[in-house]
């Protein structure tokens, strides 16, 4: 990930004396940043989001973050399995969480702001309401909203998180859960695993939040695998060479990943598991390119 | 859905004079048509692709579609737990199918053509592989590419199909099982339940066809439930609107369906279900769209 | 199933005079009334109880009976996905009725009273409550318990199901739904579908009633798929010879199917499906069987 | 648990002089050793088989240990996702494995002995399949069978299993993976991981063998959650009491845990859990424990 907005801010000689050729985001939530950039026009870099290739969401994203749920469980040495769990979120990287959240064994509870993506989790057969419903229950809340204060930054809140509730955010800042206010909050604060502190709260409850409420999915493991993280760096490596090779046509702001370079990670990525598939034959080509037959 | 392609061929006057506002396209196979018209020029309405609406595609193909493997078990009456069952296609219809055939205990085999498609459905646990290679062991084959001759029309492939397997098409037409070649290579053919025939090999096989090769998600069951065509069917009405209400600003070629109706159609839905999501807050708003916070 | 019980009352003479050389029950809820004729000393045949052999209660009622959810599907025409599904009951028929539901995209609640089982259901995922709990929230409540009166016939409890909710028992009597007290609750009663009815309550709600309170999963379908009847019916083949082979050595009273016959019938079944599988070495067995070597 | 097979050896003169009131055994892999010494007359001492009450083996055994598949995820940093998981057995270890592998994403091939339980799983759409087939494709294999050589201890299957393959036992002694013979084999061993072994085969290829063979799911984790070893712990408490108080009763041999304890145990872990159940009304307790009602 090239640090493009930090460069905007300190380093605009960089992009005024032409020096960079093109930036890549590896990241969603950078992506909608560039994107509030680009349609305010202030962004002044061509700049491709590599986070919405579908070689990174539905991998790096949905699979390496999905796991990260492992973190949670390691981190605190708990059973997942009948636990109420609380997945805020359900773009790519909280529905993976869900899909191993109930995979572990969990009963997943999901909230969202956006209508499609809950009536999706609704229809995946996960419970949907709002967080405030949600919270009293939950016995592990986990955040991957790109957004902040997902557990609402009041003590009145605060109050009604179940005793030893864990929390942990696998998705962005430590604004989702409001640590800073968390913090606050607590009489007590104590670290009692590697990345855990335990808080408790004035009320004698206690609860558990993971790696300061940074990336538990990091924080506490390895990062993500390397086996899902080659496809992110497979197109990461892939674009530079594209951008330095085609740096005279691009323009400032948003350019997608060329699909055929998409592609080919995923061509590569199928060779390197040894996974054979299907090849369309002429007949077949010609069939769904065109439309001169079937009605 | 309107007849957009045929209107092009058989009521060209219609187009020229100005009659047609603006069509819309329900199917994903239709999509694919106006595309590849679109690309060489040849669309000459505004074409608003409404399968590609996320209120669309992600609950009328995926859901509705994917629940036609029940009408596959009730037209042979066959246990879907421990069966072999080949899914053709990883794309929004047939990956829903293959949740389905899990979910209801069979071991499930999916085949792709596109490579990222098929790393997902391998990164789902499926068994991925040539359709030549699924053939001999599979016990049900449902199709849903948009393709043809998904099972090559040759006999050497016919006569490598396993004793008694059932052959069902939840998605396009006729082409995608060679019915016509399979009618052909069968010394017998004989209807043996509504909608099913079975067919007897040179070779003393026998193998079941749903619904002669037509889509049997709806041939065999009553088409999908109302519930899922309501969300299809409101996006329909919305546009109908929309077209007349914007035709004077539309020009020919493929358009979008408007973010907000298609999210309109999402909220509407999650009222008629009584279920509660959350909001953002101006707080969560701005920070979103914004792009001063964080790094 | 022999009907041993109803031969007690109207044939005793047959019993009498030691013409009935063994009895076998197929059904749960016939095992269960052997037992407590034998406990309370009136069981008059060697009675083996088929049902509880593992080729049996782990295929054709957990299997068999978890497809049965298709018939409830068919018989309404429904979507399942992102359905509220009340499961009464968490044993073999039922707890495969869950894994069903679920696997079709349901929200599932469990109902039980055995501490045991509601614990597995818990862990498993599921919603667990009591079905009074359940009742308000449920789009469909399905009953496998063995039992009556699972939903309380009361006409307070009527009042508070769902507006539209589907009943379906797919267990036992026409009982376990309380038939006869919804029939006499309902102002209307009509047929809307082949074995549907629509009743209509005082307070306006519709509730829908599958195959009049009788088994959902036979009567709406064509019985359970043969693939998984062959087990039972193996099992009371090798049984019957089993019985007249050594009726000699029987006595009255409850008598466990014999573990080789048990598993004969998964050895054949196995080779029926052609599924290989792994033999035990001698040095296998003899470490398996012994207890000199480990610790 | 108690070492009573040790004390059999080691300490006659305590069994002889009558100081053991009773034994408890916890492990899958103990009963079976004292049912074996059961059926050859030398137990002599009262011995319950805790681990086969519901409330042991279907909760530590089935999510304790099928949790345990965190444990091979955490020492290789590893992606589930995709793998090919080869799980030797389906017992409540085992089965309770595949079940997480597959939640995780894996694709699940079990191997098995026992043909219904090799039904089980095929018809729980898992792959089934002698080791001797799935080695080459395995990516990872995890043991939990209670046997020995589940790899066979041959230098001609050693050289078939996949370069980077991932051997864990999860379920029994050092010997289910032959890790001796292992050792021996590979020219090169070298830790690369805590509690994670590479070993180089002459044929070039790498192997990673967890916890030197003994069980992945202790040694690489912190044993099972408390959660889950409550109770275990629970039915131990209240089994030692109850010998205490009936041992003037209890004779040398197999004795099962009497139901009531097992169920009060489940009782009191709902309660634990605040997870409310139903109970049987006066009318439904005569019901189902009666025969005069139904046919």
């Amino acid at each position: 990930m090239f640090k493009g907005k930090t460069t905007h801010k300190e380093f605009p000689e960089l992009i005024e004396n032409g020096k960079i050729l093109g930036c890549q985001e590896e990241t969603t939530t950078g992506v909608k940043r560039f994107k509030a950039m680009d349609k305010k026009g202030v962004l002044k870099v061509p700049l491709f989001p590599v986070n919405d290739a579908r070689c990174k969401n539905q991998f790096d994203n949905e699979l390496g973050t999905g796991q990260g749920i492992v973190s949670a469980i390691y981190g605190m040495h708990v059973l997942f399995a009948g636990k109420n769990v609380v997945i805020a979120g359900f773009g790519h990287c909280s529905s993976g969480m869900a899909l191993r959240a109930r995979g572990l064994g969990a009963n997943v509870t999901v909230t969202e702001v956006d209508p499609i993506k809950a009536l999706q989790a609704k229809f995946a057969g996960y419970n949907v309401m709002p967080i405030l419903k949600a919270i009293p229950d939950a016995d592990i809340i986990l955040t991957a909203t790109g957004c902040n204060h997902i557990i609402p930054a009041e003590a009145e809140v605060f109050d009604k998180l179940k005793d030893n509730v864990i929390l942990g955010n696998l998705g962005h800042f430590d604004i989702e859960i409001p640590t800073k206010e968390l913090y606050e909050y607590a009489k007590e604060i104590k670290p009692i695993r590697t990345n855990v502190e335990e808080l408790i709260f004035p009320n004698g409850k206690k609860v558990y939040l993971l790696a300061k409420g940074r990336l538990a999915n990091l924080v506490l493991s390895e990062g993500h695998p390397s086996e899902i993280m080659d496809m992110s760096f497979g197109l990461q490596s892939l674009m530079s060479e594209y951008i330095v090779k085609n740096s005279k046509n691009l323009k400032p702001g948003m350019i997608d990943v060329p699909t055929d370079i998409d592609d080919k990670v995923g061509i590569l990525k199928l060779k390197a598991m040894d996974v054979k598939i299907d090849k369309l034959t002429e007949e077949q080509y010609n069939y769904i390119h065109g439309y001169l037959e079937g009605t």
